[in-house]
């Protein structure tokens, strides 16, 4: 019974370990030769896997680049439930996209290229937007509970209003990110997000 | 000379008259059948033209719905360059969307059952994130030049502000577009627009 319960962990962490090395040898390629240019089979040899292996772990070339957003999702929804309760709306969701700014990586060269290769990639893009989305989806019923509680907004009123500051925050974290790389980094991401909300709640 | 420079006039006119014939024909399958369950063959026959035509006139079945999208961005930029010069920014950008309320159709059952298949069909969803970055792109430069005039900024500033403000407006419109397709349309898409660029800018 307990082997029965530990099999899956291992199972599990093998799995894990499996993806991130597909994912590492994938941006090595994108960063090398370009997104566009890197074909599938490229990274499935890079890793030492087959094709039909590549697609037990990754549906498209794209989710190899941007796969680990939704875990990045999780840890700002998980640092937006951890603010003060009484904080209000905007600092609370900054706060909580900061969280991101002080992971290892944040602001290096390699988060330039990868910015870059976004931005240059349409289907990069597109997919980019999408996964937009899913954060959204996390973060608003947790931003819609403090609107209710702070504020004497019913239900539907609290959703609508949540769901526009994620995605106004999104939105403008978009806009930075496409800023930053065409500046090739020379402000922090950070504060070109803080001058972009600036200017729309002016 | 003068029946040279009439002729492509005709066939252009003949051109608009067939794009036009085809995206009526596919929209009343659309609404009557479904998005998803709308074959190109069945627009094709139902606008009396070959599968092959069909091409010559949209790229993808998606732009049978969103190709007036295009348009309908040329007539909020040029209502956006027709307000008064000092007027200030969200002011004009609001005044710029609005003008698509007057035009008929806006606030129909039709369009909500256009908005309701918007937001069911992932594809068209997708297609729809893509053409708000087409009027982003056609909105930006009007907006940033009018930061410059009644403001210090410098361009690069200036850019990055337009962009925050437009690309939070298209945010706005399509979080009030799924909220007023969710309530049936209970409430105007304009007041939603209100209630949510209310919310971001308290």
């Amino acid at each position: 019974m307990s082997s029965g319960v530990a099999k899956p962990g291992l199972r599990e962490r093998t799995r894990r370990a499996v993806h991130r090395e597909i994912a590492e040898a994938g941006m090595e390629l994108f960063l090398e030769q370009g997104f566009e240019e890197t074909t599938i089979d490229q990274i499935a040899e890079a890793a030492g896997i087959s094709r039909r292996s590549f697609f037990r772990y990754f549906a498209t070339k794209e989710d190899v680049v941007l796969g680990g957003l939704i875990d990045r999702g999780h840890r700002v929804r998980s640092a937006l439930i951890a603010r003060p309760p009484e904080e209000a709306p905007w600092a609370a969701v900054r706060a909580a996209l900061l969280a991101l700014r002080e992971e290892p990586g944040a602001g290096s060269e390699t988060e330039l290229r990868i910015g870059r290769m976004l931005f240059e990639a349409p289907s990069l893009r597109t997919r980019h937007l999408e996964k937009h989305l899913a954060w959204q989806e996390m973060l608003v019923p947790e931003l819609s509970r403090r609107l209710r509680t702070t504020t004497n907004l019913d239900g539907p009123s609290a959703d609508h209003r949540a769901t526009a500051i994620i995605a106004t925050a999104l939105t403008c974290l978009d806009v930075a990110t496409e800023t930053w790389v065409h500046r090739d980094g020379d402000v922090p991401l950070e504060d070109l997000w803080d001058e972009a909300v600036t200017a729309v709640r002016a």
